[in-house]
């Protein structure tokens, strides 16, 4: 059991503007108590629902109503209803995981109502049989779970913007989610077909209308590429491609097909509308880098964000998230001075490869001015960008895998905005 | 690239009737393709909601209005709405983590409606100062999160009658589910409070009319106890006990207080009603044991289960869950001829302490009768007793920490039953 004595010493800063070490709370909460808890003059009130029977039994769990505030934010292309995204409120939620009724959507047009006993899966093309894949046959199949994040290759980019962005974490980089996906490993479908040894590529084909259709190398497919049927325990839900998608650990967001219908193996890239008019990064030279899969490493502080107004000097906690498609989140720094000085973050463990990873840093501030930066580095050594940086190679009119530090100001009121360092 | 030609061979069993090797999936499908797919003889037809745009986005999604068979079951006690339990439907989930919606709930006198402003959490007793905390000033504190199972100390009680119970997983096992739960150490909070050297053990109360309580040593509440504020990301549910529920890795369901709204530090355990009323272990011999807090280690074949008919000889995934309250899972056996023989299950990484785990196991069902079981050992070494082996010590009467093996015996025409073996 652990309660000694522990002195009220001030704990060491380790990096500028009142970071302080990530080990502290570990190390015992009374040297640094938030103080922030009222002394109990008398005994607590007995609440009215503490007095008579609650509500009963429901088939289908819902938040309380008070959470109602706790929501996607949406938007459509002008004259579609479908058209566009709905983004996770990451400065509401905690932990890794996100709740199936908050990740993040993006479609092309609108979400198909697919009756799961109807839909086929055809995987054909360069193949020795075609084969056809209902669910009820899938099932017979053997099944793994990644746990993993999923982003919008476009998320992150209104950092391009001129203007710092009137929002916060939501609206700059709500297009990022990550759920436990379960399903039937693609390479051992395709190897059931017969991959034919021309084959380097695949199609993949979802069933909205749409049409949305992306390449995928081969090697992807049979490495650790999933057809995936359960989010976070239950059936995928319809506005991530309910009876199944592709699952491509790391990769941009739109190439994991939502409402899966069609895997062709090909010997190249099939230059599908949506690999050539979109997803591609744009250089500042005005060529463009084609077929650059992975997310890079990123990082967001989303506690405290835009919209939670700090209350008074003092102790706080810093939270955010970080994540990479190309393998785990190595380190988190800290910067509380607009990355004059950074500190390094305590990891939530599990720390698991492409899923979303929790960092946390005690900060007490001191209720001056203040600009809040993270950094995530991932375990090839990658380190994530400054947004100057990124402008530098990209110019002004690139859009996706835009993975730039974001920074919040803290004004002395406690408010928070989105800022340029 | 994984490409390699592999002949189509039988795979060496593994263990009687027809399990097969673990690894054998990961070695590459062809050779042991289940061979459920159909040939593609003609091109997939276009659906018509492939033709039309799909449906706008929504602030908080729900599932596919097609799984709406994928609920809870429950039952109250007579003349009650809210005294009772709920149970996850563990034949329809897959994966580790149960969705929020669906995640098994035990209340015995209903669901408080809580308005979280106006909640508050008295810590007092054995303590220097006590304190008074709110969810406003619970958000200054650091925060952690577990990925950890809950489970009703008297799930899989039926396993104590005379025959065998007309259901399947959901009814025989349904009280256990698994979420990523975020919340501040409790150790933190009493840290800051001053704990009286005096001080063994603490109280924890609920603000259900049942003023649900039980006393858990302070050794526990400084090890890894958290006050649980977020579940899977989004604020605890109400029927999970928002605003905050204590959360004691690994102990009964029951300790885990939703509706927190004491914490009374103490000499010795309180002996509340919850605790010597009930949630006690009984004895063949008449005597109970009092105050054993962490589930054993234990074990169910989910798929397939009853409700989930096989069609026909050919080759199954068996899929299913094992879980210990004192750390993780070391090992999984299954066995297909009632307990003769037992090959070793694959664990889905990550296993974590404390959390359901996945385990999984190629079969070849050749269509004849089969009786179909699991053991789970954890790291203590502990292993998962027999149901002949916990009758024999705790008798007929005893309810709680029913961990026996479970039986579901295979008929010719697919069929699935609970059975005793």
């Amino acid at each position: 059991m652990r309660r000694s004595r522990r002195r009220d010493v001030a704990p060491e800063p380790a990096a500028g503007n009142g970071l302080l070490d990530r080990r502290i709370f570990l190390a015992g909460g009374a040297a640094i108590a938030a103080g922030a808890a009222g002394a109990a003059a008398e005994p607590l009130p007995v609440a009215p629902y503490s007095q008579v029977p609650g509500a009963g039994f429901t088939a289908y769990g819902q938040p309380s109503h008070f959470e109602a505030k706790v929501a996607r934010t949406f938007a459509s292309a002008p004259g579609t209803t479908g058209t566009g995204a709905s983004r996770t409120p990451l400065h509401l939620v905690n932990g890794m995981i996100t709740p199936n009724g908050l990740h993040f959507e993006r479609s092309h047009a609108g979400v198909p109502d697919i009756d799961p006993d109807a839909h086929k899966l055809l995987i054909h093309g360069l193949v020795r049989r075609p084969l056809i894949f209902t669910l009820e046959t899938l099932a017979r199949y053997p099944t793994e779970s990644r746990i993993t994040f999923l982003e919008c290759a476009g998320n992150g980019q209104a950092l391009n913007a001129k203007n710092p962005l009137p929002g916060g974490a939501q609206a700059l980089q709500g297009l990022v989610s990550c759920a436990e996906w379960t399903g039937v490993r693609l390479s051992v479908l395709l190897e059931e077909a017969g991959i034919d040894p021309k084959a380097q590529w695949i199609l993949a084909e979802g069933a909205d209308a749409a049409g949305m259709s992306r390449s995928v190398p081969l090697a992807k497919a049979m490495d650790d590429a999933l057809i995936a049927l359960y989010q976070n325990g239950e059936r995928v839900r319809p506005s991530n491609g309910y009876p199944m998608r592709l699952l491509l650990p790391g990769y941009e967001g739109n190439m994991n097909v939502k409402w899966l219908r069609r895997i062709k193996v090909t010997e190249g890239p099939t230059m599908t509308k949506d690999e050539t008019s979109k997803y591609t990064i744009l250089e500042r030279d005005g060529k463009a880098l084609q077929f650059v899969f992975p997310m890079e490493a990123k990082s967001v502080i989303t506690q405290p964000s835009p919209g939670l107004a700090m209350k008074g000097a003092g102790l706080y906690e810093i939270s955010g998230l970080a994540w990479s498609g190309y393998g785990k989140v190595a380190k988190v720094e800290v910067s509380a001075d607009g990355g004059m000085s950074w500190a390094q973050a305590a990891l939530q463990p599990p720390v698991l490869s492409r899923a979303l990873t929790r960092f946390r840093l005690p900060w007490r501030w001191d209720g001056g001015p203040a600009l809040l930066q993270s950094r995530a580095t991932d375990d090839t050594g990658y380190v994530q960008p400054t947004r100057a940086d990124l402008l530098a190679r990209r110019g002004p009119n690139g859009v996706f895998h835009f993975n730039g530090i974001v920074s919040w100001g803290v004004a002395p009121t406690g408010e928070l905005k989105h800022a340029y360092a």
